[in-house]
């Protein structure tokens, strides 16, 4: 096959490729970073290059206006090489660090009578061995072992031969005084032996704190909070976006993404590299050193986890979407590539299908859902739609495939809840003028999905579209247009904003934001229907997930997003992964209780329910076609 | 510090060194490979070079005649470097190749009724899954566990994390059909969950051997043994030099060897290079993979089964003699650096002291002892002379350190028993002229130990020397003459030698076989006087080890090395260590009687046991001082 010389406008040099060559593959071989949110689909439009000299073929110009494509633009996922070729690599979006202090809560209260003693299964215990000598010439491994088994009362106990080769040398360097931590009892596997899990010479580490993590790996953002597992207080809590971001935005990119070439590893270290650095900057804070942390407990959604780990997860993408593994056996930090210490226990929580991971069986246990008598809503209110109806006797729980509409995905100027992100809109009834709130109190960039949950709301309210979610495009308004995507309203005009451009709203954008809530809605009803409970008796509403703390209940109801019920019984939890990780990296009985819990979550399939489409059908309306689930909507409408 | 030129007389380019470094660490960091037998401690002489321009300076000559110092001849291990100099490397010394037929049984019987089913703990069974529906969403993980459960009745199964991230393709390769292989039961911890150690798609791995090797790694010799884990039988045999010999002959130079900058590391890589190559011959015979190996029993010496682990050994050297560990866990094939399957079980038998290793427990139970009423003493007689005495009810072991005199190791033409060496010697009682047998018949280049316990004999019974081990030198004969090293006599003369040089035993030689047999004797002394019971009621000897074979049992008898007993209560049983592995290999049941027989075993440390220095002196002397111990010497001298 025919070789061409790819030269590039930047610095970096030229490189050679065949006929046939994805572009973006040739940049990334030349070591440019490219954005590839849809992880390559040429779906999202971001990895967009111009072609300023030789040709390319192109096979799909989705997302670039009649314009870019005169000008040269390719979309370099769906570009090949056809001949030498110069390129020229726009400068690419870059993603804003996250505001912290919408990630980390102020203090993170202990639980009530937490006893190491009782539930931590990681013990750090200190030994005096006595000496050898020619009347005792036991090895030195049953020498520690018969002073664990005296001293401390471990029955059996097993190491690992890097453990065993170093042996000798700790005993004596420490003059057969030890201080060894312990795994004392499995969660996979109770009765098996305890395991060692670090042996330092001397007396003198006993003083340390005894370090734990517990990690929440979302698909956006990685938080991972570091505990003193002997006082069960978390010291730090440090969170980032996940690495994995510029290969995907949503999971199923991202699953795609893996199985190309060498994605899977490379996904797996970038989200290393963001846990390893959230870890590094937790430790400093306290002085702490990573081979310090002796137990771990993660939580993230399935595909997260399959990534984390290099297991493979195209199951999970094609019917019938089944995970490789739900319930991780018990790890080493090693194994899992973690800076912790290499022989830490790391406790990846189970999940129960491939779209209900175990970011949702931490927040069972951490929203106390699993303890009320009261029947609940749960809601993990991002991409999936996680939703988990129950209480303590009973759990269903289904996966509605919201889409990322409602964190600015497939939405034109839609944008995560970042600084220059506006988060709230109120539009007048009269003027049709819209007043908003900006993050950060900068210009606009675009719209985070508070707002566009405001901005149906008000627009249907005002009636700048109907409750079909049509823009009134013959009310004479010069918001009120119709673009190049067709009809859509104007929020912010170019002068206003950051980049300036108009900010707008259109047809399209509602047309998929309807599709969301509809599709989390009908997740609600399902559940409701599947179990005989009207949905209306559900006695609260817990709704975790970072997304859920920007939004407007009112507003969320108005639209027919959040069932309609007193305001008083929505509680917003927050990230109630990392929450739950944390219960149970400080008690090995929180985590029997995850496991347990979710064994007993009933799973319903939604894309495989005839009434999930009907429920979906019927939910496509501002707030619903049947007026009568949403009373106080259909009052405020008559008065 | 000054940094020399240092030049060598082969093709070898010049190097530098700082003042003071090793002439041998010069040698080898110009990637030469110098035989060090003795572990570099300057004893055995045999990394001799010649300095030809500048100076080194040398703390020893040992070993060096005054000729060989006066032109210029150093001992690599013993000098250092303080100008520019050039080396002249003599060509040393090449270890013949074994003789195969020396170690290798013809064919080894399958125990009586061997079952599979029942005896062994490795198994393969074939599964076939209900493929994943809308309606059956099981993860794969759970989907296999269930049909491991259902169809072959495995409770609780592990798996590592490179197995759980292959598990999605395997699956769906085979469409759903799969053949697993298990450790169903794991010796180090019953009640543990069962162990997967290979998963392959569709049935037709089925049909393979189920294979299995058992390994004696020898100081000297390293045996491997490829078996049908389904028939039992052994299907090729072979044994190679152990790699580590040329970084010194016995355990203890290997020891300090081993606490040398890299040795470590390189006495590891050493063993695992001879044993994966044996690994590849043994499966070329029967056209197998090694990967195909699923199960691997090693045995060996405590200080071997260090040395391949890269566990520290310097404990075993230095008072008061502990081994860093008897009973090792089990391990993984990738963990010891195998070519087998990665995930193969690797069971090291386990020992009962530093000088009382695998290869005895292995021996106690492969030699029948354990099984018998009659007092039986085992002997493994090699360097170490571990012995044991005991029957079904009681075992009682100690090592005697007799050293390598009878492997031809500080004797001055003593070598090992193979081609060219000669192997037995008579002596004409009137002439004092010997006739003598060289091993394939070739001219003799040295002695090995079954020619030098003949000779002793002869030389006692003829008079050539007196029953204190004094050569007579008042009598006129050309073959006694005193040469460089003291009185000596001469075996062969220069015109039949291969090496042209006269081949002699000396006094000084004399002086360490005395030493040494009078340790090995004194060791059943005291073992027998410590459980009361007179070694000469001792109903049977079992003499294991390769050189164990070449004994003369009347010689040895005579010379007071063997008890005096009738010649057919002796047994000569080759390689019981081997044979001990195979059978653990076999059958966990066995494997669980090796365990339970090290852990009852009594250990006697010679060293601090003052008996033992009496039995030693006692001992020094052609047979005994106490003739009655010895009848039947006693009425040959008398007759």
């Amino acid at each position: 096959m025919a070789e061409h010389i790819i030269t590039f406008d930047n610095d970096t040099p030229p490189v050679t490729a065949q006929t046939g060559t994805l572009l973006s593959e040739v940049i990334q071989g030349a070591a440019m970073t490219l954005n590839q949110p849809c992880g390559g689909q040429g779906r999202c439009g971001r990895c967009a290059v111009r072609v300023t000299g030789g040709t390319v073929r192109s096979r799909s110009t989705l997302r670039l206006s009649a314009e870019d494509v005169a000008a040269g633009y390719v979309l370099a996922c769906q570009a090949v090489v056809e001949s030498d070729a110069a390129i020229s690599i726009p400068p690419q979006e870059k993603i804003e660090r996250l505001l912290t202090t919408d990630l980390v809560s102020a203090e993170v209260e202990v639980p009530a009578g937490y006893d190491p003693r009782k539930a931590q299964n990681v013990r750090r215990v200190t030994l005096t061995l006595p000496p050898p000598t020619m009347d005792d010439q036991t090895d030195d491994w049953n020498r520690l072992l018969t002073a664990l088994r005296q001293q401390a009362d471990f029955g059996t106990v097993q190491a690992s031969l890097e453990q065993i080769q170093g042996l000798g040398g700790v005993l004596r360097e420490g003059d057969w005084q030890v201080t060894a931590t312990l795994d004392a009892e499995r969660w996979d596997c109770p009765g098996c032996p305890a395991r060692l899990i670090d042996l330092k010479p001397g007396h003198t580490a006993s003083e340390m704190p005894l370090w734990g993590i517990a990690v929440d790996i979302g698909t956006t953002t990685v938080t991972l909070w570091l505990v003193d597992l002997l006082t069960g207080k978390v010291m730090a809590q440090v969170a980032e976006y996940n690495g994995q971001i510029a290969r995907g935005e949503d999971v199923i990119s991202r699953v795609i993404y893996a199985g190309k070439n060498n994605g899977a590893a490379e996904l797996r270290d970038l989200v290393l590299t963001t846990i390893n650095t959230l870890l590094d900057t937790a430790c400093k804070r306290v002085q702490a050193q990573p081979a310090d942390v002796v137990k771990v407990v993660i939580s993230g959604n399935s595909v997260m986890m399959h990534l984390l780990l290099n297991i493979r997860a195209d199951s999970i993408r094609l019917s019938p979407f089944v995970t490789a593994i739900n319930d991780i056996p018990t790890l080493a930090g090693r194994e899992v590539g973690l800076n912790t210490h290499p022989a830490a226990t790391v406790d990846c929580l189970p999940g129960v299908a491939s779209y209900v991971g175990a970011d949702i069986t931490a927040g069972v246990l951490s929203s106390g859902l699993i303890d009320t008598e009261a029947v609940t809503l749960f809601i993990d209110m991002g991409t999936n739609g996680e939703t988990v109806l129950g209480n303590r006797d009973w759990l269903v729980t289904c996966a509605c495939s919201a889409g990322p509409a409602f964190e600015g995905g497939g939405v034109l100027d839609g944008m995560r809840a970042t600084k220059g992100a506006i988060e709230e809109v109120w539009i007048n009834g009269t003027t049709f003028e819209p007043t908003f709130r900006v993050i950060g109190g900068v210009k606009p960039r675009g719209l985070c999905g508070s707002a566009l949950i405001a901005l149906l709301a008000e627009m249907s309210l005002t009636g700048v579209m109907d409750k079909g979610g049509h823009i009134n495009t013959h009310r004479d308004h010069p918001r009120i247009r119709t673009g190049e995507h067709g009809p859509e309203y104007v929020v912010a005009w170019a002068n206003e904003t950051a980049h300036n451009r108009d900010i707008v709203i259109t047809n399209v954008d509602i047309d998929n934001l309807i599709r969301a809530k509809a599709a989390i809605y009908a997740g609600f009803s399902v559940l409701a229907e599947r179990v005989g409970v009207p949905l209306e008796t559900a006695e609260q509403v817990l709704i975790g997930g970072s997304f859920g703390k920007y939004i407007n209940v009112e507003k969320a109801v108005e639209i027919g997003l959040l069932p309609d019920m007193p305001w008083e019984n929505f509680h917003f939890l927050g990230n109630t992964s990392v929450r739950g990780a944390y219960l149970a990296l400080l008690d090995r009985e929180a985590r029997a209780r995850i496991q347990a819990s979710a064994a007993r979550m009933t799973y319903i399939e939604l894309s495989a329910d005839n009434t999930f489409y009907d429920a979906f059908t019927s939910a496509l309306f501002l707030p619903h076609t049947d007026l009568s689930r949403f009373p106080s909507v259909q009052a405020a409408i008559v008065s």
